[in-house]
């Protein structure tokens, strides 16, 4: 299978069908966006799968009446952490010392270093930071969902706040960011039929 | 080929040994980056491809002296588009008629539509908002990268505005937002030895 041809059969599908995501293609979906890379690899963010249709019902009038919201198998939500602080960073050196099987002091240039990177940040920064991070993390979902022939439609779209408080992510120190409907096309999204739109190559790259 | 095997043979390759990318795998990788989805398909980016040896010395400096810069095959410069405006729409609805057989007019809700969200952002918001859709890309063209098993190594430790001046981004109405350096990783990378560090499943996923 080609990553080109993958992405070429997908589009940002507007009605689904309802079908559920088999659970193997699901999982390998969500590993493709836990796997993916982050700054200092602090992965600042959060995803939220929601497979409840009670759930999906409440989120709909908060999202523009999207249909697939409730037509989708799981709905994805990115959230950022809020103001990552010295304790982020700590989790995390603790996670890495395990994972490399090292004592957690022989990291502590490398924790510095990092704590000094993420206390430069203002609040406002961190935010705008820690958002990219989530959009590295949803363009590898978006591409690993095409690979597994599962439709995928990203939502910026939607009441940011009222998501929030739905939740409850401001007593999580989080803030929803996109959401990602996955599931099936419905056979009249005719969507599906019309051309891919995108820029050229000759326009969108710049050889040096 | 696994997606999941292909994210975890990556890592954010430090030191590269100047091999070349082969050149159908290089195209396949920037047709990842150009197939991404972006908000309301406007893609509002664009990505700098550099081979020239004599530029990638001069932006290691910019870059903290990462000696991926020049150890690279292909470094990526993704760049946001400043100030996109009504006539970037007009483009777009222009390249959509163009893609799906219709007349511009047809399109006039819908070009109607489109920049009334882009002239609802101020100039700050329509950065951020530029810069997330670049990041899908960037995320996109990672998971190519490692499906094709080439090393790729995102760097967001610049200065930008150094970077900017030496590629007359301003003129061009771009801002260098992150770097990607394409590749093969070097004998002599220790990283890639260790066991890669992410926070569990049971951790990020949060179930509903």
């Amino acid at each position: 299978m080609n990553i080109t041809d993958a992405l070429n059969w997908r589009f940002a599908t507007k009605r689904m069908n309802g079908e559920k995501v088999p659970q193997d293609k699901l999982e390998r979906i969500l590993e493709a966006a836990r796997l993916a890379p982050s700054s200092y690899g602090l992965q600042p963010y959060s995803v939220f799968v929601i497979e409840d249709q009670g759930l999906k019902e409440k989120i709909r009038p908060i999202a523009f009446d999207q249909p697939q919201i409730i037509e989708s198998s799981h709905l994805l939500i990115f959230a950022a952490h809020d103001n990552v602080n010295e304790g982020h960073v700590d989790d995390f050196i603790r996670l890495t010392a395990q994972a490399q099987g090292t004592d957690v002091s022989d990291l502590d240039d490398y924790k510095a270093m990092i704590k000094g990177a993420v206390n430069r940040f203002s609040t406002v920064e961190k935010m705008h930071w820690a958002t990219k991070q989530a959009y590295i993390s949803l363009g590898t979902a978006v591409t690993a969902a095409a690979f597994e022939r599962i439709d995928a439609s990203p939502m910026e779209g939607f009441d940011k706040d009222a998501l929030d408080q739905l939740l409850g992510l401001k007593e999580r120190n989080m803030r929803s960011l996109v959401l990602l409907a996955l599931g099936f096309r419905d056979a009249n999204d005719h969507h599906a039929a019309l051309n891919k739109v995108r820029r050229s190559s000759e326009e969108m790259f710049i050889h040096m």
